[in-house]
Order: C-alpha cells, then structure tokens, then sequence
C-alpha cells in the first residue's frame, strides 16, 4: 500500500477501518482485489441504495457513454438532463403532489444544503439559522456551521456562527418537545434567539446516531416555521431516495417542507448528483447566482432516471423497505434483549437502523469484527457508539439475514470482552 | 422545452445563451439534438481540456463499468484510487520534484478550495484569508467569502467575512505592485490588516477576465508569504491540467505554493473530482476531520489516470499548448488591430484567453453571434467585458482556427452595430 | 421643551414616561423644576444605590474639585485612584477573602462587560460565549451580543453571533435545570455547542423581568464551568455594591466567579465608573491592550471611595437592605393576594424587586400611574409586564412605605380597566 | 505604590511611563503628591482642550453639585442637559448651519462610534464598514473593529469581521488617492469589496501617528460617499472641540459628515461624555433602540455647557489655536532642521502635532527624557515612532514655549544616543 502511504492525506478514515484494496462489486457484495468478497451494509454512506453496478443502471450508462452522449454540460440544456427532469416530475414530485422546483446546485450533498441555506437568508432576508442536536449536513463552511459534530467543527479553523443547535427529537432533558420550546423562545422577545431564516432537519440523523424524529414532532416543527414565518429545509441526503421506505423520508409525516435537499443514491449509481427542491414561489434566484462546473453530470442524470424508472414506477421497492425494515428492527431487538445487562437500543426507521452500545468502544468493536466476518458496517453518532445498518434497498433476503446473523455473532464476544 | 420551464429553477444560465438541447459530443464538437454541431470554445468551462469523450480514456471507462469496477468508494482504497495516484505521482509530482501529499476533498472545486482554507486556518490558527481583487474560488460559502464577484457574494445571503480583498497584479490605481503593498500593510502594525492564516491566488482569472499574474508578481508573493509565514494556496482548478500550457499554471513562475486546488480537468472526461495537494508538513490532519460521500468517484480516478497516461507522458500536450496559445494570441491581437478604435484588450496566456472590449454589452453580443455561427463561448469578468476562449488542449489547427475566424467575423458587425 | 423636539433622537426614551424637567434632586427624592417632589424608586436604574446627593459623598467631591484634585487621568497613578483601591481592598475584597486583581475598562457597565469578554476569549483561546435568556448585559457590540433583548439586539444592525442563549433559573419548558442541561450539551460531542470561553449570567436579571436565580443553580453552575474549564463572569452591575443585600450579589450562593463586572453604584453619587474585577492568575494582559480615555474620572473614585467608607465599614447597610427587602417583598405580596383572578408575581431579591403582571399593558399603566402620584418607576423585561422596584438602599421607612402604598392604590384601578 | 501593585491588572499604561502620584493639577500643569509640577502636553489625550480645573468651569459645578442640582438621570429631560443642549445649538450648531440630531450614546467615546455604525447599519441595510489604515476608534467590540491597531485587534480575542481598512490620506505606496481608489473598487462588481454602510475616519490620526487628511482629500471622501450611497462618519472624538482649531475638525474642508462622533473635550472639565451627531434624516431610532446608564451625567453637562459659553462665544480660540497651532509645527520644523541626517517629520494640525522619528525607539527615549525635564507627552503610532504634541488649546504661550523647549533640548541627546 506504499502509494497510499505515501500521498494520501492522513485525513483518510475509511480505509483505516477497512484496510483492504477493493475492486470490484455487484448486487450487496465488494470484492478487494484477492478475490475477497465483502458483504455491504454500508452502501456508500447511502449513495448506494440500489446496491452496486445494478444492470439496468450499469447498461443505461454503457449506452450513454458509448453513444458520444455529452458528458459534461454544467447547466446548459441536455437531452440527459432532459430525461432526468422528465422521470423525476413524472415518477416523484406529480403523484405526491409536491410543488417544487428543482436546482442542481453542484455535485454533492453539501452543495443542495449550502444551497439552501443560501436561498433561505436570500428570501427572509434573515441570517441566522435553526438546526439540531447531533444533525449532520455536510463539510463545506455553510453545511458544517448546521452541524452538530464538535470535531468536525473544530476542524473548520473558523468559529462558525449564526446558527443555534436546538435539542432534536428525544434529546434527554428537555421537559417539553424540542419544536415547543422553539416556539416559546421564538415568541419570547427577551430570549436571546434571534428569528432565524430556516430550520433545517434531517428525519433520521444517519451521522448523528439513528436518531429519528417522530411524525408528531415533524408535523409541530412545521407548525412552528409557520407561525414564525421561517422556512423548514429537510435534509433528505441519507434518508431520501427510499431509504426510509417512502421516496422521501418526510411522507408518513405528511408535511411538505419548503426545501428539500436530495444527493447520495439521487444518481443511482454512485455517481455525484445533487439536487435542492424549493416550493416554486421561492425561486427568487437571478441567473447565475448559484453556480458551479459540475451541475450537469450527464452519467449521473442517466443512471439517476434509470434508478427512478427500474425502482419508482410502482410501489415495490417501498413496500419492501417497509416490511423488510421492521425484519432488521426486529432482528437488533432480539439482540438486545439477548443482552438485557448491555442495555442496547434499537434505533432508526427502513433500511436505516441503529444499535446504540452504552459500553465505549463497543460499536467499534462490532463493526472491527464483523470485517473479519466479511460484513462492512461503520460507526455512527460524534460519540461512535452506534452500529450503523445502512444495507442497499435491493439487497436478497439471503445477504440481508446473513449480515444480522454476523451481527448477532459478533456482539456477545465484544460485550463480554468489554466486561 | 417545458419540463426545463416547469420545473429548472431561474438560477440556471448557460442555457439561456445557448438555447438548445444538446445531446452527443466528439472532440471539439457538441451535436444538438437535431444535430446541428457546434464547435465547442468554451470546454466544460475547463473542465474538458482533452475534449468530449476522448477514444483513449472513454474506452478505460468503458471497460471499468462494464468489468463492475467499484464505482463508489468514499475515501476506501481502491484500485482505482491507486491508479490514479500512482500516475499523479510518477507523471506530475515526481517529474517535477514536488512535496505534495493528495486530499480528496469532495467532488468538485470548491471542495478542493474549503479543504485548503480549512487546512490552512488550523495550521496557522488565524481566520482570516486574503484574496484578490475579481477571484473566484467557488459558490460554498467559504470559498464564496474569498471570491470577488459581487453579485454572487450578495446572493450568500450572509455577509462573507475574514477576508479581504488585494489587488490583483495589473489592477489600475496603485503605485506599487501588489505583493510589495501586501507587505507592506502586513509589516505596519497600524494598518489594520490582520496577518491572514493564508493568500490565495489564481494565476489567471478564468472568472475575472481572463487577467493575468506576471512571472515575477507571483515569486514576490511567495517572498511575502515567506517573511510573514502566511500559506500560499494556488486555486489551479481552472488553469490547471495544463490549460497555461504547462501542468500546473504555477511552473513558469517556478515556485512552490504551499497548497494547490486542483478539479474540473484532473478527471479528465468531465466527471466530477477535486484534488486539494498540500505540503507534506502542512497534513496535521485527524482522521475525518473533512469528509465527504464523493471523494472517491472511481470513474473520474479511472479516466484521469488515463488522461495522465495518455497526454502526460512526454511533452507534446505542453508544447502544443504553448506555440498554438501563442497563435491565438496573436489571433486575436490582430483582431484588435483591425479596430483600433474599439480599444481591445488582449489578455490572458496558453488557451486560456480573452479579448476584452470597452463597450458594454459588446462580449455578449459577441458570443451571441458566435453562437448562431456554432461556435460556444461564453464572457468572463464581473461585467461580463470579456469574450473567453477555452478551447479543448486538444482541438486540431483546423478547428482552432474556424473559431477564430468565427469570432473575427463576428466582432466588426458587434462593434459597428454599438457605435 | 422645545430644544429637546429639535435636538434630541427619537432614541430618547425615559422622558417619555416622565415628561417633565428635573432640575434638583436629595436623598429618596427628585425636585422637577417647577419644585414638585418625586418619590424615586429608580434610583437611576441602580446607579443611586446611596440616594441623590449623599452629604458625605457630595462634601467629598466638593472638597476634592476646590482643592484642584486632578479630574482626569486615564490611568495614571493618582491620590484619588489609590484612595479608592485601598478603600476596595480593605473594605470589600479582604474581608471576603476575593481573590481578585481590578481593571478599570471605561467608563460605564458595557466596558466592563467588553473587558471581561475580551480577556475570557484572549485566556481561554475560544470565542463563543454562552449567555442567558433575558439577560442584559449592555448596549456596545461585544456587550449586546450577549443579551437577550430581540428589539435591542435587532438595533445593531449586524447579526450578532459566537453566543449562545440557555434558560435561565425558572424558563419555563425545561425539565432539568439549566446548567445541568449545559453540562449534557457540553459533554455531547454531537451537540452543536461548542465549547464557550465564558458564561456570562446576572443573579438577578434587572432588565429582564427581575427574574432571579437560586444558590443552588448559581453553584451548579460553577461545577459546570468548572468541569469544562469555561470561565464563569459575573455580571453585577446593576446587582452589586448592596442591591441584594450582600456588596456582591452572588455572596449567598458562596461562590467566587472567574470576574465580575461593576458599575452604577460603584461610584456611589451616579458619577461614571466601571471596574472589572478578575481572578488574579487570569491577568495576562500586556499594558495597553485594554484601553480608553475614561477610566481614571477622579470625581467617581472620590465619591465611590468615600461611599465603601460610608456604608461598607461594617454590616449596617446590608442588615437593611436584607431585612426591608422583606417588607417589599412582603408588601407585593399583599398586592399579589389582593387581586388573586390577576396572577401577580412577586420576583427579585433585596432591593431589587418586581411585580409581574400577566395582563398586556398593565406594568406599564402602573408606573404611569405612579408618576401621576409623584413615584417613579419603571418597567422591566423584554414584554414590559413586571413594574420594577428599586429604590434607594438608603431611603427611609417613611419613604418606602409611601411608595409601597402608591403601588398598591395604582395596581387595583389598572387591574379594573384592563378587564 | 504597594495597592498598585496589588490591584491593579498588568494592562495599566500611562502609569509606566510616568511612575509618579499625581494628586492635584491647574492649567497647563499637573502636580505629584510631593509637589513637582509636570507641564501637560497630554492634556488627558485631548479630554482636557481647556486645561485642568478651569476656574470658570470648576464654578459652575461646585455650584451645581452644592445646589443638589440632579447628578445622573439617564435619558431623562434636567434643567442640565436643557442647557447643554441650548448651548450646543446656539453655539455650535446654529452658527455652522450644521443639520444634525443629538444621540447621547453612553459616557465615552467608544460608545458615539459604536451608535454611530449601529445606526448606518440599521439605516444602510448593509453591515460592513470601511476604516482606514492607523485609524483609532475605541476598545468595545464594534469600535475596536474599525480601528488599524493590530495588538489591540488581536487583544479583541475574536476576529474583528465586517471591516476593511483602505490606505489613508499619505499611506505609501498607493499610486491615486484613497478616495480614487475606493471609488474604484465600489464602481468594480468584481472588486470583493461589498458595499459599506459607511466609512469611518478621523481627519487627524491621534492615535495613529498624527496623520492628516487633505482637505481635498477629505471632500473627494464625501463625493465617493454619496455617489455610492454610503454614510460618512468622522470621528472628531480627539479632534473636535476645537483641537486643530475650529470647533470640527472637518470645517476647513468645508464639508458635513452625515454622523460626527465627539467625547473627550465635549464635556469640558474631563468628566465623561459623549455626543452622537446624526443628520435628522438619519433618526430612524426607536425609543430605547440604544440605551445606557451614563447618558445623562448632569457634572458633564455643566461643565460642557459652560465650556461652550466660555470658549465658543466668539473666534479667539479658534484663532489663537490657528496661529499658535503654525507655531508648534515650526518649532517641530526647526528640530527637524536641526538633525536634517535623522530624518525627522512633522505631523498633524494645530494643537495636534506629532513628530516622527525613524530610529526604533526614539519617540518613547523623547517623552521619558522629557518627563525627566517635567514635561508630560505621550507617543502616537502602533510603532510608537511619533512624540505627540496635545497642549491644552488655553496654554500660555510661556508655557507653550517651555514645552517646546524641552523637546527640542531632548532630541539631540536621544539621537546622539542612537546612532
């Protein structure tokens, strides 16, 4: 690994966990280059929701590329782009009636949030913004300022301000519910928080531990933005595109948030796409106030419509996440109450889900052990106290009990080691 | 058009210059759907410096998604991510005896900008940051903060903080150049400048008008740099990969920038990657203190490898690049000759070049007609004064000059017509 | 009143509720200028804890201006500046064991606020601050961006940042108490709360609605800050030189702040003097870092000298102020049980007293209709509902029951018109 | 000096220069506590233009405070601020036909800058402000953002943000004028200078070296001001009140600020007072927007008032200022002249003068030899290369003569020294 070594920052963390040489893939499956094969619960930190170099997918994108289709084209009018636009209004924003607009405000996740935010203090004329406890929204200076993470802030080198965590759904201590009492420092005029542009939330906080906001406390979180006049971005990065069941994480709420922000498995394949959603009378931009070289990823928009065509033209793929969600949920419990002195919790909602060990350093134990067993996990929450589940949408029934039954075989010797 | 009016936000820009749905490319050309082709003077904005879908490196794509290559890897080790430092290594460092170790900031240039902002506040532990007068580094809020252009820093919604601006080498007004004055305000305890974590310069402003550092402006920066220990951070996303002619657009100055941002062309094929190269003793880095999902698009590793490999090699590319800039600098001088009343500026180095025209409103027109002529350029500079050739590095002679033929024809009837 | 319509700013805001001309003023009482008496139970928002015109203090002054004391001095050595410090030393920080060294910031509250905020942030190498909600801390930038009033902090035209607002002693909607919440977001890597250089609280808030704060929450509080090595500061001004009983505010509670800011009183004639005081081994300030041209007003330490001999030599005064400070509450009491459909409550401590009301305008109408019946009072929080009480610490049994009785013949009819 | 060295914080200034107890003070002179007079070229760094305990002053007070007349009343209307006011209008305003308002801001200086930017920023809209090099504003969190001095910036223990500093009247190295260049750079949209709410600046630099500003120079200021639709303020702070002879410093340039910000000398006898001017238009100011308990100090009125009657009834002042003003700076000359190898420089306008020397450590040698002669001077400068001149403007001219005297007999002897 001499190269590596020698050039790569040591800012690297994946490989460091994982320290194998990975070259091919398919379907829930890695192979590093010995012929190794790895099962993924990790999924490219959710960018990967319909598994490895899906056929449909892989064979749109062959065709693309092979046919001279232009690869690069920032903004400009593509027949990709086209397509895209086309399958996304057709098979998403039309049957769930939201009223958006779209803006492709550069390759990834973080640039739909700064985006947003952008367009939020554009409209309210407002600065400041709302987010919370154990939120994650990207490493850009806009996207950090809204994150919770404290190391990750620190590395800024700059005090990021004009923003105020707020205590997220379930955050312990808080005698009323997290959207109440933002309400009543809201209308209070001496509390010292000032009237923000936006909140922006994730529905499930996949960097933030798997906590995950109820719909109840959804449907008040709006409520408090319209009484106050502040725009509510959801972040659906890591929980949209399915993850959670619905296309986007907010539906079982019911609300209709004033931007969305979309990345990660948006393109399908892996590849870089981002895309900010906003009700259409917030579309105050003048050309070019947002702009960036790659908007226009045509590899991306091809896959992307293909994702969006293979898996959303009917309700399967929804229905699946759903019921097969409930299997993992189920599964971790069991393992909990296996250990009933270990007090894990059960966190998460679909095919995000979490187990939380109160002992340190045991959820990275489990995700050390589980490599060895072949199963690819990481660590969640600023803490890594939580095991992440984040499998592909599409994985077999097989792979999925396959990884739950590692799972399961590798939490009894971490706990009893860790004794 | 009306999925484009239905649902694209106003912000978008590039197609409302270039009103068409354009669908495959080849080398110098893009095909609108109806197939008109259009040669291509504007190149990805520079992202496409070896043309549309070149043989060499859309055959090693090919090959690597259709053998189901790892398509997605964050920062995980790879075979594509060795590859392609491997090929960094022994065909740009190496050769050229640099000290740099890579970062993987995320997809695209502005990543590559807030990774080296960020790198260069922590080492130092001073906020704030100098740029230039008419600088574009990126549309994210922290590489936004350093940039000049009004307009787009009025659409952050957020005043942009700790930096301030100097002028830029050639900027009318003072008496002396802009690294001496620099030093000077830094050794003058009263002058109110703040000693900057870091400097960061472009050394041609593909953004600002094409102007362009002196040889020697950029070595008494470095010396500037050096007696006050500020870092020296080169934003060669634009003019990198050999746009000047050269690899990197610093070498004619010979000098050694303590970080260099480098994206759009370091892919190669268009697709999205970004590259932040620091000084080896600059990497204090913990793990994960920046991230992101997009660091490892192995695509974008494979097809920049190749482009390593395939216009790397030898010298052909550099040399190519600097005789035919030459032509069309004289190109367009003698353009300017013809209206010697019009005062037309020529500026610019390698094949990045602009003319630059008193009138208001004259570029546009420029580019306009070239358009209806099937030739794509776009303007540069904050008011859009100057006309901006890109072409691909590796357009034939024969195309080079159909398009400047194409921009000579157009410019007497623009100027005649403003009169 | 002419030349005060044509000169003075709409800012203006006292004369409003007090429009006419005062001109003399002794002891409990200000004279207008037509010779009408006015009962003062503000005592120049606390800056007349000794009353107008002490005899002792005023034959000082006099005595120290005919004798052609200096008047100014910055902070040059003087007779009158040692004067004071020895009276301080001897008087106040012995006998209480303090371990404090004195900085004199400027002339008023918000120097001594900006001080202590200067040198937390220069130690502790952080730049956040966590503040309180309705806190008021004063009206300069640094000052203002820790209190909690919306209006006021909306007047300074920029976002006020690197602070963070927590509830207070008693802010509703809590279920644990305030620093035990800070102590979880501070041990929460995720949390979004960067680690502050200070705390910054008030034990009474004045201009927040007399809220007041427990002993037991004061030094919960200090575990916090010491458990976190975050800096605790004290904000006196309007709480200290008696107001509470104690010189200090916080000596009940029996804790020792990092620093503590005075001012008001701390003149003792209503003269302009501000001191901070800090913990010794904080003082790593080099001469001249804090600087202004009011910091040595001879006339203020003479006066502020002779009022810590006056009234600090030995436990009279405090005595007082504890035992009537009883009465008032008692007496609010009365008011509070009298009209019990109204909801009244009685807030503060000492001399520091409020009468909150739950029906819009009411305070406001009370103190109008005090005026009218010669007493002055005014409102306090950032709704105007609590009528705050403070009166000179020096006022007469007599003087107070008379006020008391006013208060209590205004609230009734109030209370009957705004049914 | 025990208490001293007890109490008092490390940041003390003065009192290391001049190691005396000072204790009484008339005229031109102050008097330790063993007797010694000292000559006062300081004149409590321009708080005390009319000299020490001027008996017409001292009367009116002595008077004032034996009659009970009120001593601080906030924003509350006295028979004291009437008169001030009454004379500030008939003796200063009226006869100048100047437009403006009247914000008593807080006691000192800082505070008429810091409601000076707060109110361009409310009325602009807009949050940054340009300062200019060596500028000196004060040392609370807004004032101190716009001042040049770098140790005292760093003292702030934040990063002082909203603010740019651009070259100052005579700063090297700029090849057009300030107000040329800022003209530029606000009519350039790629410049990276936003567009300020105001600019800020002193048209002498008392702390900044005694630079001065051109009248010219100053009236291209306004042009730049009003073209671009930017506030000017100047801080008369030290200057005004007739320090370079008339009342405002800016008179001879013929122009009117849209704020004036004055202290120090306004209140006459060196007690603390401020005055905020702001042209009526401006008084956008809700009631209580900004607020402070040192806003009415009745002393300061009295005094203030009866300095305006006893001084700006008619030109002698002015006049003798003028003309004593040409009889420093030849005096200065003459020194100059005398060393012509130590490339001395004079500095500043009428009884604001300063003498440069290029040896490190020269000025201060000066004022230390000259303190030994008993003659008090301060140095000026963040390299503290220039003695400063502040004589009492109601020097005698013996006494006027005996300063310059001394000085002149220092300078040889420290150059020798040094070379």
């Amino acid at each position: 690994m001499t190269i590596f070594d020698d050039l790569d920052s040591e800012v690297r963390s994946y490989s460091r966990m994982w320290p194998v040489v990975f070259d091919r893939a398919e379907g829930s499956r890695l192979f590093s280059e010995d012929g190794r094969p790895y099962l993924d619960f990790f999924a490219g930190a959710g960018a990967l929701n319909y598994g490895h170099n899906n056929a449909f997918l892989k064979q749109a994108l062959l065709d693309y590329i092979a046919r001279d289709g232009v690869s690069h084209a920032l903004d400009m009018f593509t027949v990709a782009r086209r397509d895209f636009l086309q399958a996304f209004q057709d098979l998403v924003l039309t049957p769930r009636g939201l009223p958006y607009k779209t803006v492709f405000p550069g390759p990834g996740g973080a640039n739909a949030v700064e985006a947003a935010l952008k367009l939020a203090r554009r409209v309210t004329g407002r600065q400041s913004v709302v987010s919370f406890t154990n939120s994650f929204h990207g490493m850009t200076l806009g996207a950090l300022a809204v994150s919770g993470n404290r190391a990750k802030r620190a590395a800024a080198g700059v005090d990021l301000t004009l923003t105020t965590p707020m205590p997220y759904d379930g955050y312990p201590g808080i005698g009323e519910s997290g959207p109440r009492h933002l309400d009543r420092l809201l209308s209070d005029g001496g509390s010292g928080l000032d009237r923000p542009a936006a909140i922006i939330v994730e529905t499930v906080q996949g960097e933030g531990g798997l906590r995950s906001a109820d719909a109840d406390w959804l449907r008040d979180l709006v409520e408090v933005c319209t009484r106050h006049e502040v725009l509510l971005i959801v972040d659906d990065v890591q929980m949209g595109c399915g993850r959670t069941g619905s296309f986007f994480s907010f539906e079982d709420a019911g609300i209709t948030p004033d931007m969305v922000c979309l990345s990660k498995s948006i393109g399908g394949f892996g590849l870089p796409l981002a895309l900010t959603l906003i009700r259409s009378e917030l579309d105050v931009w003048k050309p070019g106030d947002h702009s960036g070289t790659f908007r226009g990823v045509s590899g991306s928009f091809v896959t992307g419509a293909q994702a969006l065509r293979s898996f959303w033209s009917d309700g399967t793929l929804e229905k699946s996440t759903r019921e097969r969600g409930q299997r993992i949920a189920a599964s971790l419990a069991a393992i909990a109450i296996e250990h009933p002195e270990a007090g894990l919790e059960v966190r998460g909602r679909g095919f995000a889900a979490g187990l939380r060990f109160a002992t340190p350093g045991a959820a990275r134990a489990v995700c050390v052990a589980a490599f060895e067993e072949g199963l690819l996990m990481e660590t969640s929450g600023a803490a890594g106290d939580v095991v992440k589940l984040l499998p592909p949408l599409t994985i077999s029934d097989d792979d999925l009990d396959e990884g739950l039954d590692i799972i399961r075989t590798c939490v009894g010797p971490v706990l009893a080691r860790s004794k």
